[in-house]
This record gives C-alpha cells, sequence and structure tokens, in this order.
C-alpha cells in the first residue's frame, strides 16, 4: 500500500528516521553515562516505547495515570509520572503498584501527607521525586525559597512513601528567544538542581536521583555533570518547534500529517481537509516564530510560499503567498506540524512509514486524559 | 454517583440546560417556518442528536465521512455534510448511500463532474448543495463572480447528480467586533443567498433549498425570509465565545469540564489537571476578547479572579489575580471552555448530569477526522 491509498488526513511516522532519532538521544545519553527514560507523551505508543527501552532506555514516563496503565497492561514494568499525582486517585495507584514499579513527583508538603496516609494505610509504599521549579514556574518547589531542604527533608521522611530524588523540567526552553539563552537555561537547571542535590545531602538526605528532561535544552544539558536521568519525549519524532529552536532539522521530522487539498475557492487560496482537529491550534514557537499550523512539504520539499492562515476544526485555510498555487482538489500534502504530541493524541491510529511499506500503529495511550 | 467522584478532569454535560438550549433553538426555527438541521460536530454523539430529531430537527448534519458513518450506523437516515467530500472517498459516499440519506456540498466544477463520473459509473444518484462564499473566506464560490450562476447551472446540470439548492456558512461572524456588525453579517448572508436563487431561478434553475447555518448569527437571521433551513451546531451546549458574542448566557453553557486542583506551588498560583489535551489551546472570541482559556466556577458561580493563564498538555496555570486564592490540592472547579465543539473531541465520553444523577455520555464520532 502506498501512502497515498490513505483516507486523509492521516498521521505519518517515518519510521527510520524516529528510529534514528531515538539511536541519537540515547547515544548522547549513553556517552554520558545517563540513564535515559523516554516521556511517552509524544507517541503514547507502546510499540515506540519499545524501540526506546530495546535501544537502552531504562523506563518510560507517562504524563498520567491512564497513560500509565496502558503501558503496564503492554508490559512496561518502570513507570515514571513527572505529575503531582492527586490522592484522589489513589485507588488507581494501589492496583498499579501490583503490575509495575510506578514513581511520581510531589511538590507540596499537604499532598505528600496524604499519600503517606494512604499508603500506611493499604499497606504499600511509592517511590516519589520532588519536584523543583527550575524556572517554568510550573509546578514545583521553588530552589531559592529558605524551607525548600526541610520541605524536601519533611517529605522525604514521611512513613510509606521512597524517596528517589529531585526531579525537574525546563519547559521554559520553550519560549527562549536565542540558541545563547537556550543554552543558558539549560546550564542553569544543571547547575540548580546539582546544587539543591548537594545541599540535600549535606542535612544528611540520600538523593539518589537528579532527572531533568525536555527534548530543546537536551543537546546542551547532555554535556554536563550533575544528574543521573534524562526523560525528554518529543526527540522521538520532533516538529517544527523543535526546528525553530534548534534541536533537530526539517530531516529529523518523524510525524507528518497527510492532507488533501479539498477546495480552491481562488487562485491564491486552497482548502486541505487537516483541521484544528488534526494538526490543532498550537501556535508556532522558536528564536523566530513563524507564522502558521505547520510547514507544508510537497514531493518532500517544504513549499515556504503556501502559508497554513488559518485553522478551523476540519480545515486549513492555505494562502499562495505568490499569488497563486499548482495545487489543485485532490492533490495531497503532506504537513509537519507546530507540535508533534498534541497531533498523536488526536487519532487512534497512525501510519508507520518505511519506504513503500505502509503499517498501522495504533496510539493506545491516546486520550488518557485522567 | 456525585460528579465529584469522577476521576478529572471530566466532560460534565448539564442535560437540562442543554434540553433547553436545543428547544429554544427548535422553537425560533419552527416560528418562522425553517427547517433545522442541527451539525452533530459539537456533540458527536447519538443520543444528543436524537434529541434533537425528536423536538423537530428534520435531519443532521456531520462534519466528516467519518462521523456520518457513525451516525447512519447509529440508524440515523438524513445526513448532510456541508464540506467539499473528495472524489477520492467515492466508496466511502457509495457505500453510505445505500444506508441512508447522504447530501454533500461541491463548490468547484472539477470536483462536481468527477462526482458526476463516480455516480455514472456507479448507476447511483446523490444530492448536493453548491456552497457560497458569504463572507467567511474559507470555501464556496464568490457570490458575486460574473460567472458564478453559470458554475452553479453547470453542476446542476451533471448526470448524477441531484442539485438541491445553495448552502452558506457565516464563520465572519465568529470574528465580529459588535451586536451590530454581527446583525449586519446575519442580514448581508440571508439577503446574499436569497438573491442568488432568484437569479439562479430567473435563469431556469429549480433551487428547492437555501441553507444557512451558525449559531452567533442565528438569533437575527432567524427573523428574515428568504432560506428554507438552518444548521447551527454549537448551540446545543454554547461555550464562553458564544457568551462573548452574545448568543448565549453564562447559565445557558451546558458544557463544563471538572478539574482538580493538583498543585499550588505559590499563595497566587494553582495548577488544575486540564491542559490543551481537555481544553485545547483555542483562544477567546467575542466582542471583547477576553483573556485565558476559559472561565473557572466555583459553586457554579465564575470566578473572575482565577485567570487560567497557560495550558501545556496536561496542566492549566491559574494565576490569582487578587494575589491570593483559598483553592487547595483536591479541590474541584468547574470550567466553562472558549469552545466546547473542540472538548467533546477530545474525550471518549463524557458525563452527562441531571441533578444527582451522573450517567456516561459516549462520544461516538469523536476523533473521526477522515
Amino acid at each position: 500500500m502506498n501512502v497515498y491509498g490513505l483516507a486523509t488526513p492521516a498521521v505519518l511516522i517515518d519510521r527510520p528516521r524516529a528510529l534514528r532519532n531515538i539511536d541519537r538521544m540515547q547515544a548522547a545519553a549513553d556517552a554520558r553515562g545517563v540513564r535515559l527514560r523516554p516521556h511517552t507523551k509524544t507517541h503514547k505508543s507502546p510499540m515506540v516505547a519499545r524501540w526506546q527501552i530495546e535501544r537502552g532506555a531504562i523506563g518510560i514516563c507517562c504524563a498520567k495515570l491512564g497513560e500509565a496503565e496502558v503501558f503496564a497492561a503492554s508490559g512496561f514494568d518502570d513507570i515514571r509520572l513527572p505529575y503531582p499525582i492527586n490522592p484522589a486517585n489513589a485507588d488507581r495507584v494501589i492496583a498499579l503498584l501490583d503490575r509495575t514499579r510506578l514513581s511520581f513527583s510531589i511538590d507540596h508538603p499537604v499532598v505528600a501527607k496524604q499519600w503517606s496516609d494512604v499508603m500506611v494505610r493499604a499497606g504499600k509504599r511509592v517511590e516519589l521525586l520532588v519536584k523543583i521549579d527550575v524556572g517554568f514556574h510550573r509546578c514545583g518547589l521553588d530552589p531559592d525559597a529558605r524551607d525548600t531542604v526541610a520541605t524536601i527533608r519533611e517529605i522525604a521522611g514521611l512513613p510509606g512513601l521512597d524517596f528517589r530524588g529531585l526531579l525537574s523540567h525546563a519547559g521554559q526552553t520553550y519560549h527562549a528567544h536565542s540558541e545563547d539563552e537556550l543554552r543558558l537555561m539549560a546550564e542553569a537547571e544543571v547547575r540548580t538542581m546539582s546544587d539543591l542535590a548537594a545541599w540535600c545531602r549535606a542535612k544528611g538526605l540520600a538523593v539518589d536521583e537528579i532527572s531533568l528532561g525536555a527534548t530543546p535544552p537536551a543537546r546542551f544539558s547532555l554535556h554536563h555533570e550533575g544528574f543521573t536521568e534524562y526523560r525528554p519525549g518529543n526527540y522521538a519524532y520532533f516538529d517544527r518547534t523543535q526546528v525553530a529552536l534548534g534541536a533537530a532539522t526539517l530531516d529529523d521530522c518523524a510525524l507528518t500529517v497527510l492532507a488533501r487539498v479539498v477546495s480552491k475557492p481562488a487562485a491564491n487560496r486552497i482548502i486541505l481537509d487537516s483541521g484544528s482537529k488534526t494538526l490543532t491550534n498550537d501556535g508556532a514557537r522558536g528564536f523566530t516564530p513563524a507564522p502558521g499550523y505547520g510547514i507544508i512539504l510537497r514531493d518532500g520539499h517544504p513549499d515556504q510560499t503556501l502559508l497554513i492562515e488559518r485553522l478551523s476544526e476540519e480545515h486549513a485555510t492555505v494562502t499562495a503567498t505568490t499569488g497563486t498555487t499548482p495545487l489543485e482538489p485532490g492533490d495531497c500534502v503532506r504537513i509537519i506540524p507546530n507540535h508533534s504530541c498534541v497531533v498523536s493524541n488526536l487519532v487512534d491510529q497512525a501510519w508507520l512509514v518505511d519506504g513503500d511499506s505502509v503499517e498501522p500503529l495504533p496510539i493506545a495511550a491516546r486520550g488518557r486524559i485522567t
């Protein structure tokens, strides 16, 4: 089967590119002696996660318990949730502990105490890492606050909890304005985390793990000492944002959306059948944010004259900036989306493409929001 | 079961509100003698579509063939696709013609000729409406172009195609800056479509249907003569955008997202477990666009001091604009999203809430992108 025989829009995964991306990140982590634990949020696929494990990853990350349940059912036996799981989900966590090695992050002493109570009552123990805010200002303890080490010690000392160490995510790197700023953010994260671990150790606390992770700073972070684990996710597929952040080239992008021209109401305007239900309204990011909702490839090459100007749910309105386009209804293009993770979440199945081979790739953990 | 026993985030549909919304739109259409054909894109649920049919809707709209396949399998026997279905999908259209009355829109003479060839070869006929661009500049023939009536006649005369009439969607109303501008857009659509139908009839063409439809202009359009069918979708649930466009009140909004506080890293910042995988990154629209990704309700009332400032895939970063919030980890809130249709598309199942009753509402046509 040829990709052009697929119903459109279709999400295509270029297998050789994905494998090359996985190999490269694994090699970079191996070279530094850092354990790689990929975040599965990007592919949500046990098949792709197995490629990562086979190449040396020591386990996986999931975003939510629902994803962990899918991966545990697929046989993954070491799953980390870098997410502040709430004790309202105690029953599901306890059930998962019987099926897989599970750890998650905590950033609030009251929540930690609640989990401790849950575990003591259930006669179980769970591994946890304390989340540190290294500048994204989402979750995490403030590493500069006076009482942070005391809070970490308080959490680590609670019964039923096995404190493993510290965890961070430098999400602010997605908003870097330049390569230099991104590098400085990466270095600051490593320094902040290794310094904080040193302070904890000086107070007598064993910090076995220092876990960092994000795709944009990986190329800098993995040249430094001071952490034990790295948790990138997007690198398996990459996307337009990663290219715009210098983390990948267009030729590294493994996920594309195959879309079809369904209307040509004017010489300079075509309508594709891939709207926000396929590409999402996630905007472009990067050092010099480009307009539009992805890069259109024609015969494998970016056509910079075609701007995906507006998305409706089922339509992409594309403007030919030169005033005309040879594309006609029925023609197909491929699109590198702004953000690949969110595209994976929209389809039950993608297609794995390798030369002329096209095979279904079920996205088993799609839509597991709880 | 109480909603607060649900795993979060959860999509809740208030049944009494949805039924009241459906009743009101039906009454408005009935009062004008216009046939109501709701677009199912908002709920993607055969159960909700059945409520609409039971209350007088003459059929439904779907966005894509995949949705039509779901609704046809659920017994819906009159389905219209206001979308330029491409002949690449000929096999699926022919299969559907055996199961339901199917019609779709066309806006390109070459595509029309291809469909004509398909139908003649298959020994079938399909109903179609010609799409007219009434100002959104997405799909549709330009009603002011000199050759438009000739193009419509050419399409209408093709073998295998049963020309039913003209169809429009005033998507530009979502971008109106004031009530007056919205009303003028609504009136312009009615005038454009009825004038064009008159010109077609003057050229000897039977125009049985003039089909308009969108929720924002409905309250104006349904006071005018000159069309036969109305196809609103969002009105079943409404959302923050419709409130901001004057089409609904907050008390009409039937879809909310139940979300839980999972972190409180600072006195003025809480993190909810509903990110862009639940709320989407669709921004606010309306006459005076408000920032943020939805309205947070506490105990049923909007808390204007809580701003959903940023969405990650699994986190909403909420700022308390007064500098503090009493919400703590574990607490639940409800969110009226910016755009309800896209929320329905993200979950396999919502929850139908009626007083203390909470029942699953399967979203059977979710994710049918092709």
